[in-house]
Order: structure tokens, then sequence, then C-alpha cells
């Protein structure tokens, strides 16, 4: 009887990765968001004329205190103490996109690609709450890292050419 | 000098919508994301064969939890008790495409949109999180509402081409 | 290929059980938990002289934070607001058993067994918490239930002879 | 020797006092908090030059989130769905002197004293928090309920003459 | 009059111990938390047919997530960046006992004795909540420590006799 | 067009401060708050009379977990883990202010004064709370910062006279 039981635990165990005797580095991710909406809704945002109010002043503080949440989000992410936070956004050309940027740091045993691509993502949230009575066909995309640095795999940087 | 105070406060006056006065009404949202990731990894998750675990239960625990934590994430959104949320995964012909799609229920003054935005966000972070050792590349795209039922607004549906 | 990811979702389907349509009504449950511990540490306690402070006051006030971040803890529960919690402290004859029951009410769609089973259940751990430097093997047990009133299945109470 | 536990739990029985069987109806409550600081920094704030960004826009998103956690924070508070939080600010001719209000409004059985206080407090935190590393010894004052409409107790207004 | 106040706080005065000046040493602790439920309970859980979904995945996930939110239960815990949670199940040969055994890890200041009992407790919570509409009347038992390595008091393993 | 966002931008770029690379000191914060309440209310207090429950007490482990959630409340807060908080209840001579001290500890890169003010304010904020239905005049005041030590700055006291 125990046999099923067995079968199930060896395969799903799940588990918070052990570090403890990894050695504490300087850590560093970047990760973006891009959220797409109608060209009406980005002129509301650019011109601070969303009636909830400022939306990527918002946003941008939504990131942040996300990014200190994300190991009660994510089930297997190791508890952090960020030492930097901030978020970015860069609006496109075409007038109808937003590019968010984030950037998280740490000092200690793990990297902080989740914190990084958790505040880019609630950014993105945040942005689709606060003008979602304009526009609610709006979509968040080409979530993504594009940098990472620091402990045993070293410096990352995505490719040029994607997405 | 109170100017420039006045002025500020006149222009970002951020806040969580009033909404004492609306009828508590049967609401519901349906909404997605889509995580893009190699072959490779695509059959590791497909064969539960990642070592950090169950991918794909993890992952959908940790939406119907981010569900919950929707307004202590998204700054403006009304706190709300749901009564149902759950999230379904279709991975895809192309064998490096898994979607994800999470459905919000409650009977309340305020729709749920965010709340089905941020479980099918945060189970493609986790995807993410549960991965990442194989492949740093993955994305996140395409998230979206696709439905949305109850309220003033009545029934809204994404048109089909698009996503 | 997608039949291994449709056979995992069919099987492990977690979700939060569908509430919506369910009427509102008051709903109470009791549980209790019993710590049991050296009859020097037992001693210490009932004469508020732990170190670290107060035992009961602070396990009292843990239990009913507690029940209140139920449905954070527990994957599957659906949030509450809850409309009243209390804890009560049982020292037992014997000179080193204590028992802790809760009460929880709400007046809502589904019943509130684990809060009170939660609030039961961290007061305990609090009692450990607060005790263990004198008595390390402290031991928490008979966990359970014990009235249950509200809702379809009616009025329920553990046999009066166990535990 | 149960005496002594026994009195300890007659006097402290902190509790959630029982709201189950109250009337859900509209209330509102408003709150203020008080904050001095120099007229250098009072000067920076309005300009929006303090370096670690706008302070009064992310006191205010501190604000409505802080709302939103009351339950979290104070222990013997019930958890309310809010409908409603706005925080104002009203600098003070004296040029060292910010005033700020919150408002906060349910429907429920029991009031949102609590969270107006709580938004206006966190707030001003916020404030100090933004600004401390030029005026180390701001102050936080008056924190205090100014209008509490809806219950048993009908409207009450602070008078007009203090603070 | 000062006196009432003066006695009050010699007696209870609850604070979280100073540990600023311990060193920070690698820690470890193991603790159990047992559920007895009836055979078909037991049956439908080995099987994978309980109708909310995977008992045993989404208990080890909020096993898992409840260490990392110890210091926010406990009221007297030292918040603490966890380096390892992991949960096993160990189904008895008397079939209808689950025995959870749960590890936490930490490089820090303090033990992890709560973490790895509050990883247990809730596992045991979860199971609870997913079977409780088969089987109201089960148990949680035998919630204690049962190794704890690390820090000044060195290596403790709970002697073999007793239970 | 970008222009606009660009401005926004600019001004607004709140973050968390990078202390990255900032050294590991011990420091501490210690801060208050005053209540200020009805004779009656103190005496209520005093005599451990208020039928809701032991103020001081709930106050007190308040002030200890609020200074534990400071990251989550204060948007650009770093997370740290506290290695002590205390607090402490002044009864003043007049028979109607009840002063709240708070002390906390780090052994981090940045210090805690906002953990040490926040501690004190929810404190206080708790006083409020369980007070709040004999006297809902009651104010909170002097919210202060008074004394720090450790990093950069070194050692600061709050001149003797004022407050």
């Amino acid at each position: 009887m125990a046999d099923g039981f067995t079968h199930i635990d060896a395969r799903g165990r799940v588990r918070m990765v052990d570090v403890t005797t990894k050695s504490r580095t300087e850590r560093m991710a970047r990760a973006q968001a891009v959220v797409t909406m109608r060209p009406e809704t980005f002129a509301l945002v650019r011109d601070q004329a969303v009636e909830k109010g400022n939306v990527l002043e918002t946003a941008r503080i939504a990131g942040v205190m996300a990014a200190k949440q994300t190991a009660a989000l994510i089930p297997m992410c190791h508890p952090l103490n960020l030492t930097h936070v901030k978020l970015d956004f860069f609006p496109q050309d075409d007038g109808r996109t937003l590019r968010i940027e984030a950037v998280a740091r740490v000092a200690d045993r793990t990297g902080v690609e989740m914190e990084a691509l958790t505040a880019a993502a609630v950014a993105a949230l945040t942005v689709y709450d606060m003008c979602k009575s304009y526009d609610r066909g709006m979509s968040i995309s080409d979530i993504r890292l594009l940098e990472k640095s620091g402990g045993k795999s070293g410096h990352w940087t995505r490719d040029a050419i994607d997405g």
C-alpha cells in the first residue's frame, strides 16, 4: 500500500534548494515586462490624465514592493534581504507600448532573477489595473530576464536579437 | 508656496475607487499567461523530470495563493473574498509553449480581472523559477483578460482573433 | 506529447472549490490543541516566570492573528472576514498539559474549521517558542475539530470520548 | 495550582469582539496625522526635490496599502473588505507642517476607524522615511479620528477646537 | 498610580530576544507532525483520489511557504533568510497515519526549530483541509522537534523512546 | 511625445536606495510614540479593566510584530533581519498620557529607525483600538526618533529639550 505514496513522493518532491554552503556574493538581475495598449490609453498615461491617478508612479512603487514579496509569492524562492530595487519606464515610439525595466540587487547566496521578474510583472499588472476601465484589451508580454551577474554562473546577458 | 503642493495633489491623486454603493453581484474573470521555453525544457516539464519538483502543481498552487494576495500587491485593488479560483495548463502543439488559464469568481461590488491576471502571471513566474536553471531565456507573454462577467459592464469576451 | 501533460492535469487539479452560489449563513467552529511539557516548564508558565515574557497572552494574540492569516497559509482556503475569534487555555490537573481551545465565527458561504484549527495550532507553536529554551522536548497533540455549526451540514460535535 | 492560570486567564482575555449578528451598514471614518519638519525639508517635499523620489505620491500609496493591512497589524481588528480609501495632503502655512487626512469606507458589521488611522499613520511614517536623510528630527503628531459615521453609534465629529 | 503599570510591565515584558552579537553559524532543525485519519481517507490520499486535488503536493508546498512566514506568525521569532526547507511524507503501516517530516536550514544567529515545526504543522493542517469533507474527525498529533544542530547548544536529538 | 513621459520619470523616480556595497555593522534605533487619553481611560488601562483585554500586552506584541513588517509597509525600506525588538510603556504622572518606547537592533547595511518608529506607532494604534469604545478622542503624538547608532552617521541623540 505504501508503494503508491512512495512513488508519488519520489516524483513530485518539491523543495527549496539547499544553498546553505554557497558563498555570499553581490548579485544583480535586470528584467523587463512590456505593456501594449491602445494609443488613446497610452496618451492618457503620458499626460497623467488617467482618472485613478498617476499610473507610472503607482506601478513603480508596486514593483518595488512586490520585489520584497517575491519569496512569499513564488513557492520555492529563498527569502532575501534585497539591497536595491528600481524600476524604469521606457515608452516606445509606436505610441502604444510601454517597456518596464526592473533591477534588483543583493549580497547573498542566491540570485535575484525572480525578484526582478516579479517587480516588472507586478508593475505591468498595476498599469493594467489603473487603465483597465479605458482599455480592457491591454496585454502584457515579453516578461524576461535581460541580465544577471554574481554567483557561480557569472555574468549573463540575453542575446541582443530577440523579443 | 502651497501652490506647488496643491498642483501635485490635484494631478496625482491616486485612490482606491469608491464602490461602497455598488451592488453585490456574481462576477467572474478568466485570464491567461503564456510561457515559451526551449523544447528540452518543455519535455522536462511534461515528463515531471525537473529536479526542483513538480512544476505544474507548484505553479497551480502559487497561482491560487497569489490570487488571494492581489489586493496586497496591486495598490488600488479592493480586497475581495474570492469564492473560487482555478488554473489550467494547456501545453501547445509547438512543443515549447505552455498556456496557463486562470478563473476567479466572487460575489461582490467589483470585478475580479486583477485576481485572474495575477493568478496567471504568478503561475507563469513560478514555471520560470522552477525551470530557470535549465533555461534562463524563457519568456512570459500574452498575459491578458479573456472573459469577464457580472457588474454593470456585463459580459465581455476578447475577440477570437488575437493572441 | 500533450498526453503526458493532460494526464498530470487531470489527476492533480488542485483548486479553490467554487462556493459562489452558496448562501451566507452564520457559521462557527471550535477546535483545540494540547501542549505537553515538563512539570517544571508548566510551573514557569503558570507563575508567569518564563523569561521571554507572558506565554499565554502572547499565544492568545498569536492565535487570533493567525486565524486571520488562514487563507494565506492553507492554499485552498477561501478568504473570509471573521467576525469573532477567541482562545482559552485549560491547564490540566496532571500539571504538565495545557489544552488550548479556539473559537471562530463568520457569516459567509463556507465554514471556519481551518481558522479555528490554525488559531489553536499557532497558539500552541507560540507556547513552544516561548518555552523552548527550558524544554526542547515539548510536544503538541490532539489538534482537532471539536464542534462546528452553520452551513448545509448543520451542527456537528466530536464524540465525547476521545482525546 | 490551576488557580494561578485561571486568574491570569480571567484578567487578560484578549479576543476579537463578536460582531457576527451586527447588521451590515455603510460606515465611514476620517482620520489625520501631522508631520512637522524643518522649513528646508518642507521646501524639498514641495518642490519634489527629495532624492529618494516623490514623497507625497509614495506616502499616499503606502497609506492606501496600509489601510488594507490593518487587520494584520492591529491584533484585535476584524478583517474588512474596504470599499474606498483615499488620502489627501494639506501643507500648512507655517511652512513646516504637513497634515495628512485619510478616509476609509466599508459596508460591513464594524467601523473603519482603525483603517483610517493606520492609513494616516503609515503615510506619515513614509514621509519620514523619504526625508530622514535630511531631517532626522521630524515628528509625527495629532494622529486622531476626525469623523465617523454608520453603525449603532451614528455620526460623530471631533470638536472643532482642538488639534 | 503608576505602580500598577510598573508591576504589569515588569511581569509581562515580552520581547524579541537580543541576538545581535551572537555569531552566524550553520543551523538545522528537523521536526514532525502526524495526521491520523480513517483508513478510507488514507486510501483516497494514497490513490490521489481526493476531489480537491493532490493532497501531499499541496501540503508540501504549504509547508515550505509557511516556513518562510514563521516570523510573521510566531510573535517573538526572529526573521531569518532560510537557505533550505523540505518536507517528506511517511505513510505508516497501520493504514491510517501519515507522518510528516520537515527540515529547515539557515546560516544565522538563531536556530530554526520554529521554522521546521511551523512547516510540519501547516502541512498537517493542509492535509486536514484537503480531506475534511470526507473525515471531519482527523487529528494532528506529535508535533515535535526531532533534531537540531548549530549554535551554542550544539547537536540535539530527541530520545528514541518517547512518543 | 515621449517627452512627457521622460519628464515624469526624471522627477518622480522613487527607488530603494542601493546599499549593496555598504558594510554590515551593528545598528540600533530607539523611538517613541505618546498616547493621550481621558483620565478615566488611563485608569482602565492601568487597572487592566478594559473589556477587550490586556491593552499593554497586546500593544507590546503588536509593536514587535509590526517592526518585522516594516519593509512591507514603508515602500522604500530595505528588508532586514531584526536581531532585537522591545517595547516599554511609561505612564506619565499627569494621569492621562502613556509614552511608548521601542528599540530595534540589527547587524546590517542600513539603519533601523523605521523599524523602531513603526513599532512605536503600531503599539500606539493598538492602544487606541483596545480603548476606542471608551474614548474615541484619544490622540497619538510625538512619534519621533530618540537615538540611533551604528553606520556611517555614528551615534545620534535627540536634543533633550523638545517634544
